[in-house]
């Protein structure tokens, strides 16, 4: 599949080197940026990438098969009815576009297609941690949610920062969990303002507190600060009928249920536990051979000496005594 | 890269499946197996792979880069031998053979061809904590390590498990990770074996207790119960000169240090803590648009139905009273 | 020191037994109860202690040096103002009174008297938790507080429990953690009521959410929960300008702070780790010795044990193999 | 209760203060030392207690109900059999004496007089944690345990400290730990000595593992370091037959148990969350209101302020709105 990646600025970056090292069955085929020379840098680096000036040549491409948007938000619209318009799938940075109309326009423009080709980046639902929250609630063990408390910190933003940023481009987040984990619409919402801290730029409202009503009436309230100066902090509570269940504490999710108890899952298996160890080793060392051979994971000696402890050791296994671990000398294999 | 993976039991299917459709840059062209039924199997899934019935043959095809070994041990040593010959890189899963001379030979056989060849799969070291662990240590804030504490724990094992595969087996990822965090060889080992837990095979000793010393006086202490019933856990904690450092509890890296601390650390930025959210967001999208379109991630909706939320609320920074949200019908856009 | 108890209900019949068996220097002399019948049943299993059968005459009595005040609220202002003209000290369970009006009265009472009489029973102040989080609030390492999370969950209430009892009896705690914390006043109050929990009572708003303003404009949220089936679960959370610090996740004071890292402290030292234990031996030993040399702690058969094991110890210290502990036999030792 | 507390160093002195002023039933009234001088001092402070030059006058004094001993361990046996002699209940400091054969001379007069008089001082068994873990093994959901893993740490030692005080001072509470959790004795020891730390003092073995295997065969290790130069650590983990749980993490108990959860337990009510505050509220009045009046507790205005805050919260439970919460200036009256 070949995508056409358009915005290469710190996110879109991001994506073309994760199209290109780590995702299978993808390559960036084209890039695209309004500073021409980052794409063309880019492309460069990539083989068989081209950069081309203009977004919709680079949609309408027929080296194209897909669209990663990662430009400015009031440039989306065009774009994304320009991937309808070609029938190119789109994955698209929030936000969809900047307002509600243009929001609707382009979900009307789908809609009358009848064929689903936009996705939205609201990466936090392939978390793994929001993943296992949802999958918890869908299960019915602790009833219907209730509540939903977050608190979202980052410890800086830029100077121009402003405070309706801090609703569009943080609290986003949170409004789209809240309807990923509840399935249902927000009703009404209320940004209270607290005195603000002190290290905020000058007219940042910071922390602000919003809270929000579900068309059911669940309550959920988020904590936004943006300066705390400590470091990236995404927490998210459920509170429902039978119990409750926290992520983003570094400690995995905690659940707190009947009778009266704390705690979270131990990883069931090995594939759960080290999968992700057997992805990083194949990877890594597939990079390396791709590279020249420069493979550098454990080694045949690595091996030989677990053997020889392992070895000594069954030995230990009869006799309940210390065993000595005999190896040979590995300065007198050349080049081991 | 075309790799022959050797061997697709569970483990070979499982680095199969992990090439063809996780890992970038590498795909599957020879598959093996002694059921040549299964290999046969594997490889009509994968386009482009074909299914080879001797092993050694398998090696040589001019359409294989490499080759992971995930066949039985008593069969690596030949299987080696002929990568080497081949001059193939070879990603070999534990043991590296089944007994030290043979291990030896094939450490003194890459030696003389001069060539990283072989990289044996103590896929723990790619795990992120006990990456995290090894920097730690490397980083000489905990001063020398001294100690070492680990845990190993199955639930249940086959019934054909005996007490010598608890060592061959099991114990041979601790010793790995031993030499790993220490940098240095094992000296010597001792087996203890406490009343047995009565729901383990009769004749297994379960638990065991390994009691290691590295050559520089380090001692390691390791738990083998692979009956316990619960889940699978492997813990690991270092003692050094100036604190601890723990991984393997459910709760990440837990380090205590002076002045009496113990904690982690928070991830620091949003690649830390939504790296895994992205890569899974893009390879599933890639995975549904190559499929057939079939995406299934957020809608456009989803995009139109944040923008609504968040535009009540920078109505709501202002006034800091609760706004409604106001959207159209979703039902009354045909195909949203 | 003797003390009149008024009110044996569940609470007064708890402090009744925490003077006389829990607490040194004092004694409870006097306890009076609406029910006279339960008033007498206590008095009697305590040495050198009546029942009195009105209120105003326990407080009255000689034999009274200071009062506790376990009675229903709404006869706590006579109460209170009978201790001032007696000028006796009162602890006295909250609310002070069950108004405004009257609390203010007892206020200026007080203070006319020019003498500090009445301590309210705000207890959470004395918990060790909710010291150690002031203690790091006052000592200035996190910056000047912004923003309070709480929340307060029952795991059911009486039928009888109202919506207004959750904001009186309930909310009224963390009324008094935000000024304890804080050392200011609460200048405005919002109850936000989302959807009720189906297992609350009929008519009873739960969970509620409380919004409070302090003067400086401080942030506090509340989430009060009274029918939750779990446990009890009291939660208080300081964000502040330089990090933020959590109790009452049943893992000790956990604080977030620069540069990234989250953690707790490790208890210093014995005094800090085992003061409880030693408390509780002595207590133990002291209940045990006076009601008749019943003692049921460690045994001298307990210490001679250690003691070979020790020895054997030391032995093995040297030698570095294992050494068998040699005992008697304890049936040969008559009464041991 | 009248006691006799003979040795008060540091041990002692707080054993003084703590029947002083935190036991109930209890006074000292004798207390000794070898330094007469100390003995005297802390008795010119305590109501009704003398100091006695003697150790064994201070046992025999009729004034004397009870005997605690802080005294050093070679000056026990006299002590013991003097206690025992007059028929005085006993407290005795571990260790019970210094040798096995004394110790066993102990035993077998108190048994002979078929009266339990001595209790030695091994606290830990009163610790909640140590309390908790004990009813979880007894319960029996672990079912039997199998292993028991402990830890021992200490940030420093006197220099005087030597490889064997860490086996008689240290080791000798997890011997007790191991025979009260398991109720069965040890049957043998062995001690590994790794390479020392740096920081220990000039010949002391620091760390040393302690192995021990109980006559039924389970198998306990001890990690004793006490040089960490971090803080005070001692933990306990148990594996039983049936999952797993471990005390001295600074997060209560943990426990890991099938299905594969780890966790704790929540407080189950306010007495277990809050019933130490209840305690020290008290314990702090009543010093207060002895030492002349001093209270220093919420004050009634205190009281006011909440009750004042809860009005205003009836009223938005109401309205949903926001309510001013209105008060009396505080300045307005004199002394409040």
């Amino acid at each position: 599949m070949r995508v056409a990646v358009l915005g290469v600025g710190v996110m879109g970056a991001d994506h073309v080197a994760r199209l290109t090292s780590r995702i299978s069955g993808a390559r960036v085929s084209v890039v695209n940026d309004y500073i021409t020379e980052k794409a063309e840098q880019i492309a460069a680096d990539i083989p068989g990438c081209r950069a081309i000036v203009d977004p919709l040549n680079a949609i309408a491409d027929p080296d194209v098969d897909a669209v990663v948007l990662a430009t400015p938000g009031p440039t989306h619209e065009k774009q994304l009815l320009a991937c309808l318009e070609h029938g190119k799938p789109v994955l698209c940075e929030k936000p969809l576009t900047t307002d509600i109309e243009t929001s609707l326009a382009v979900v009307k423009r789908e809609a009358e297609l009848g064929k689903r080709l936009i996705q939205v980046g609201f990466m936090r639902r392939f978390d793994h941690e929001y993943a296992r929250l949802k999958a918890l609630l869908d299960g019915g063990e602790l009833g219907r949610a209730l509540v939903l408390h977050c608190a979202h910190r980052n410890p800086a933003v830029p100077p121009t920062f402003d405070s309706a940023m801090v609703v569009r481009d943080s609290l986003v987040h949170e409004v789209d969990v809240t309807r990923f984990l509840f399935d249902e619409e927000i009703a009404s919402i209320q940004i209270v303002k607290p005195a603000a801290n002190p290290a905020a730029p000058q007219g940042l409202a910071d922390p602000q507190i919003a809270i929000m009503r579900t068309v059911s009436g669940k309550h959920v309230d988020v904590e936004l600060f943006v300066t705390t100066g400590v470091a990236y902090e995404v927490r998210t509570e459920v509170v429902a009928e039978k119990g409750s269940a926290m992520i983003g504490l570094d400690v995995g999710l905690v659940r707190k249920s009947a009778p009266g108890h704390w705690g979270g899952q131990i990883t069931p298996g090995f594939r759960e536990r080290f999968g992700q160890a057997y992805d990083t080793e194949f990877q890594r060392w597939v990079d390396a051979v791709r590279s020249g051979f420069n493979v550098d994971g454990p080694t045949a000696w690595d091996g030989y000496a677990a053997a020889a402890v392992c070895e000594a050791g069954v030995e230990s296994l009869d006799s309940g005594l210390p065993v000595e671990v005999t190896m040979v000398d590995r300065a007198s294999i050349n080049g081991a």
